[in-house]
Order: C-alpha cells, then sequence, then structure tokens
C-alpha cells in the first residue's frame, strides 16, 4: 500500500490524558484513535495487526478442534438470573428497551448465552466432546480505563468453551489448551516474558490458570517460580505461604504483569443451573462438563507493544506487523523516485506487504521518523546513495546498522 | 468437515414465536439459534454463510478503493447531542455507566465517530477523497422484531463513508458504489430481484437511493417501474405523482420488498456540526462533503433465504453456501463407508469444501432431508447402487434429477 493513500497519519502527541504507552504509541502511529477512556477505533494499520492476532488465535483454537460461532452481545437479563450473577458480577452494563421493557445486558463474558444454547440439541455421549470458540466483542463497565489497550470498556475477546462427559477429560482437553495458548503467545511474540500462572480457582476448582506477561505496565502482581518457570498471582500468595504450587520452594520474585489469558474448569457451575444435560450410555441424563478458556486481543495488542518498543516507537514482532517492509525513497529526483517504484512492485509481485513512503513533500527526517514510530520489522530506503551501488538500504528495526543489497539480495534474507 | 463432529444438529421444528420463514429454515437447519426476539446466535454453518458475505463486500469495497477500520459500539452521548440526532433518532439503546456516570449509546450507525475521528489528521484537498468502510455490529432498539434477520435489535453491517472537497466528486463516487452494490447483490444471488429504488433524500438531496429486494417477506412496499428497472419507495410515491424518476411514465407495479441496502449525499450534514473541514488550494478551510452507505449482512442473509428456497429447505446461491457439496453413504455396510471416505478425501483434496455426513445412526430419509433442508450447491449420495457402477449420484439442490458419475467426471462438471 503507498502511504500517500493511508488516510491516517502519525502525531507527534498523543492526547494528554493518555498515560499508558502501549496507546500513546498506537494513537501517535495511527494504529488506534481514542474515542473516549477505554473504547478505541481500530484504524487500518491497527485493524492489520488485529487481524493477524485473530488469525494466529483461529489456527491455534481450530487445532484443538474448536468449532467457530458467533454469540450475540446483547444478552437476556433472565439468563443472568439463572446463574446469580446478575448482582454480584460488578462490571455489567445493563439497561432497557424503550419499546419493548425488557432488560438487556451488554455481554462480558459468554456462560449464559452457550450453555442454555447447548440444551437445544439434544446431545448424548457419543456426540461429546464438543469444543465451540468465538472471536467477539466484549463490554465491562470498568471502573478505572487508565492502561490504553490493556484494559477496555469495550474490547475483542476469544472465549472458547469445553463440554465433556467426564472430569478426566475436561482435565486432558485443559492441558492441550495450554499447549495451545503456549503456541499462540510464542507466535504473538511475548511467549518468553508468559507465564502460566496460578490464581483462584473459585469454587469448584484448587485453581484456575493465568498466562500472566512481565511488564511494568501490568496492573497485576505476580510471584514467578524460575526454576519450574510458573508463577502465583498475587491473590493467593498468602493461601500458597509464598512457595511454588509445582516444586514447593519459597524462592520466588516478584513482578509486575498484566493477565492475557485465563483458562478455567467450570465444572457444573453453568450446566446447572441451566439444566444443560446429556444422556449417558446407561441412559441416565447427566451435568456436561463445562471448561472455558479466555484471550483478550486488544490487551494482547497493547502488551506486545508494551514488551516490543524503544524510544522511537513500535518494534513489531513479524507475525503481527501491520507490513513486513517500510519502503521509502529519500532525496529530489524522478529517478529516485521510479526506482523505488519499481522496488515497490517487485517487492508485493513477490508478496511482501509494503507500506511505501511515496510521500514527496516529507522530508528524509519525517520518513525515518514515521518508519522508527510504526515499527515495522525492515526499513527499505531507496536514494542516490543506494542507487549508486545498483542496491537499497536494509534496515531491520531491531538493529541500528544498515547495509546496502540489491533488491534480489533482499528477496533472500526474507 | 465431517456431520458427525458438527455440534449443531437440524431440527424438525422452529420456535412457536418465529413466524419468518427465513428463521424458520435458517434455526431448523442449525445456521442460528434465537436467543431472544431480534438477537440470533450465529452457529458454525451460519457463520460459514456470514463470512462468504463478508467477503464478497470486502472485496467490492477494495475495489472502490475503501479501506477497512472498526469503529467503537460505545459512542459518547455528546457527539449525538453535537449532531442533535439524540432525540430524534427513534431507535437509540442508551445506558449510563454505573461507576463514570457517562452515558453512551449503542451504535446505529457511525456518522457521530467518523466525522470527529476524521478532524485529527488535518486534511488537505491533496488529501482527499478518502473512503473508510468496516463491518461491524450495530444495535436498534426496534420496536417490533418479527421478521427473523430481517429486521434486529443486533445486526452486522457494512457501513462506508466517504469525503469529498468538492459535489462533483461525491456524484462520481456515488455512481460508482451504485456499480459496486450492484456486483454485490448478483454475486449473492439476489441481483436479479433487487432493485434500485428511489427514496427520501432528506434535507439535503433530491433522492436518496435504496436497494429492494421483492420479497413477500419484505416490510416495505414499492413501485415498480419495469422499462428502467428501477422503483420508487412508497414514502415518496405520492410526491413523484405515481411516475417513474427516470422515463417519467405512470405505469408502475405495486410490489412487496425488503430494503438490503442504501446510499445517501450526506453533504456537509455530518462535517458542518464537528468542524470537519480540509484546506483547499487557496489556503481556506472548507466542510468536507460526505456520503455513506449501508449493507445489512444479515438481512442480506435472510433476504437470500426468502428468495432462494423451497418446500424441503434453504437453496442456497453457490457463493454464499457454507458447503459446496453434502456428501452422505447410506446403506449399511463397511464397503459403502469406505467407498465414500475415499471420495471425501478426493474431494477435499481438490480443495472442494464438502459437509460428509458419515452419520451410522441416521436413515436415509434423514440424510435425505437433512440435505434438502441446510441446501448445499451439490448432494452427493454413495450406495451399493451406484458402487456398482463404481460412481456416485449427484444431484443438484436446485433441480430434481440426479445421475450418476464417477468422481472424476464430478470434478469436471464443478
Amino acid at each position: 500500500m503507498r502511504q500517500s493513500e493511508l488516510f491516517s497519519t502519525t502525531r507527534k502527541e498523543a492526547p494528554k490524558d493518555e498515560v499508558s504507552r502501549n496507546a500513546q504509541l498506537l494513537i501517535r502511529g495511527g494504529y488506534v484513535d481514542k474515542l473516549m477512556a477505554g473504547v478505541y477505533s481500530f484504524l487500518p494499520l491497527g485493524l492489520r495487526v488485529m487481524k493477524k492476532i485473530e488469525t494466529i488465535i483461529r489456527e491455534e483454537m481450530t487445532n484443538i478442534a474448536g468449532q467457530e460461532v458467533l454469540l450475540p452481545t446483547l444478552q437476556p437479563k433472565s439468563h443472568w438470573e439463572t446463574t446469580g450473577r446478575l448482582d454480584t458480577y460488578d462490571s455489567l452494563f445493563r439497561f432497557t428497551s424503550f419499546f419493548t421493557k425488557s432488560e438487556y445486558i451488554l455481554g462480558p463474558t459468554h456462560e449464559e448465552v452457550i450453555a442454555p444454547l447447548m440444551t437445544k440439541f439434544n446431545l448424548s455421549y457419543k456426540n461429546l466432546p464438543i469444543y465451540i470458540f468465538q472471536i467477539q466483542n466484549k463490554f465491562r463497565d470498568e471502573a478505572r480505563a487508565k492502561s490504553g489497550l490493556l484494559r477496555g470498556r469495550e474490547f475483542f475477546m476469544k472465549d472458547l468453551y469445553s463440554f465433556h462427559v467426564r472430569e478426566e477429560k475436561l482435565e486432558e482437553y485443559y492441558e492441550k489448551v495450554k499447549d495451545a495458548y503456549k503456541t499462540i503467545f510464542d507466535r504473538a511474540g511475548i511467549g518468553h516474558v508468559t507465564y502460566l500462572t496460578f490464581a483462584s480457582g473459585g469454587t469448584f476448582s484448587k485453581y484456575s490458570h493465568e498466562y500472566q506477561t512481565l511488564t511494568m505496565a501490568g496492573e497485576d502482581t505476580i510471584y514467578l517460580c524460575k526454576k519450574c518457570d510458573v508463577a502465583v498471582n498475587d491473590e493467593i500468595i498468602e493461601d500458597q505461604k509464598h512457595s511454588c504450587p509445582e516444586c514447593g520452594e519459597g524462592n520466588l520474585v516478584e513482578e509486575k504483569a498484566v493477565e492475557v489469558g485465563n483458562i478455567f474448569k467450570l465444572k457444573t457451575k453453568y450446566s446447572e443451573p441451566f439444566g444443560l444435560t446429556f444422556r449417558d450410555e446407561d441412559g441416565s441424563e447427566k451435568p456436561m462438563l463445562m471448561g472455558c478458556y479466555g484471550i483478550g486481543l486488544n490487551r494482547l495488542m497493547g502488551t506486545i507493544v508494551e514488551v516490543h518498543h524503544d524510544d522511537d516507537g513500535i518494534v513489531w514482532p513479524e507475525s503481527v506487523a501491520p507490513f513486513r517492509v517500510h519502503l521509502m525513497h529519500i532525496g529530489k529526483g524522478d529517478d529516485v523516485r521510479t526506482f523505488a517504484d519499481g522496488v515497490y512492485g517487485t517487492l508485493t509481485e513477490k508478496g511482501v506487504e509494503v507500506l511505501y513512503d511515496d510521500r514527496v513533500d516529507a522530508s528524509a527526517g519525517e520518513k525515518f521518523a514515521d518508519a522508527d514510530l510504526l515499527g515495522f520489522p525492515w526499513r527499505v530506503v531507496v536514494s542516490e546513495k543506494t542507487m549508486a551501488k545498483d542496491g537499497i538500504e536494509i534496515k531491520r528495526r531491531s538493529e541500528k546498522d544498515a547495509k546496502v543489497r540489491t533488491v534480489s539480495e533482499f528477496l533472500g534474507e526474507l
């Protein structure tokens, strides 16, 4: 894509009330726009990142047999009365239709939709297990939303629900989801600082598990066992007597972190109130066992930026970068532009995703600053100097040094 | 995909309160589930249809230089005060945050987000025109929602907004969008019964235009000029003196129809209140001219079903069918199953989208009934009879007669 055609432009300053680093950089880069606290618009570059994250998650969910659905945002109040969460869930947006006088909930999660939905299919032990996921927007009436994309009032989430006949089958799948989550966070470029973290299990289990990514921008405190590569959430560290649940040792390191995913064994917590049962081999009806598994996509995108940036801007991992290459021409003269046009043609023909800074009224300094702020993996410069060597100057965003190469040498490196 | 693994199953009956034909068939087929009036869950088959519709629309929007974004559902009340629509728009869902006491609107449309967003980029005449679209869920507090997917309280919509320096440029693009819409409705299989329809233009234009699809399920009345292949909406037929706006003749035919898309010249209606201006060649600031162009995706899906069904079920156009082929084995015996497994392997290897009814406990009658109800373009049956001829029985959903062919002959026909 040609940058001159992209409607979003970079900005020198983020809004003054935006204190989080992830949102400052994403807003300055024209990735997102802040409509109000905790609510962001995704502009073309930001949407490209979001879709890459979505694709990674969708592929890994499909790999563990997830079937994709799309559940509504509007949920009936009655379903939340059935589970008893109407008055205990502390961030529900609730409102009443002017016409029907029905009261609606804006879905912050979808157990109250998926469990009653599953009662409609007359399922027997032969049909189970079933794994259902969606990637869909969620709403939470957050008291405070100051962490940019890390804590939104509206945000995209992948939620997976599993349905089983026996507890050991739930356990088995729960372990599979752990593997899938590890793969997702690795692919998204934050695997090296993301830890399986023991958290409160609620009524039904000893523990639930979260995935916590180390960053000073995080609102959570975790205690890391470097021996086992797992962590303990602050909320259970006292119960846990400050020791690792795996090796039992007490040598834990306190860190700030952000929760990028969580997995729960719900067991019969939601199947019982909705009468979600299956016909077992002996003909009896038994409540299904459920698990639920979430990943917040906006938060994941914000976390990637918190982990991968420097003073000049974002440093996207290849897997989620909106474009792989930021091509530009610098210096005046038609020759430079023509040469750069040719490079753009060659790269896009080869299927490389290129944003081409073809602006004629921007200085070299402005173009370099934009490339650093936007943070694509490769910067490619065409100038008289590079043309003298019949080449292009290539530089990784994550490295300091640039080098001159021919276009075909560069294609080889890609 | 194997049908035995699909969690949704067909149902004999739709819910009693579901009076619309599109929702009855889509619910019975397991395409969608009704959560409450006007609010549907998309199950795997329904989501596949929705994604195909989405892809058609996205491709055609990209063809006319649309840049994709994703705007929030939550909108600040203040923006609706700015445009004066807070109290005049009759289907707004409004509510107040418990914590912040801010009042939010659930977006039924996005002029109140896109116009102020565009003020942030300091645009000059050189940057225009700009075309921005999104495919995103919308909310309307409908007084009545009895038409299934034709009128929802929550639904997906493609909304495109264009920004121009001069009225003639807006006019030119408006004509381009007309062509793109024609292509979209043709590709979605309803072009032959969809008419450009003159409707009220509001304050700024003589007319706006709608796309109306003929169906008895429609809630609108239009007057069709068969000579010009255009129609007039009931709302302006009196002003229009019952004559065609193109040829002037009065020989119009009254029809029931559903509005599947609309296009408006907004001109400066939303740019002025938000101060959305551009720097013109002479250095002066002028308000941008805007157009907006919508297509409801749920409604489009429901309309396709209203247009393409018979007594036995849906008859999907190839372009939006969730699978191209419904393969099944009938009769007992391992040989039949093994042969059908082989056909499934061959077809999927060739990239054909196949739902394979591999159920061993379903009768031939049940399988045929499911194939008719689900309505994929091709039904392929493997039985002892077809195996005797080393073949498969193929039948188009839209035709009565089946014929026996070899698998490679069938691949040729596809």
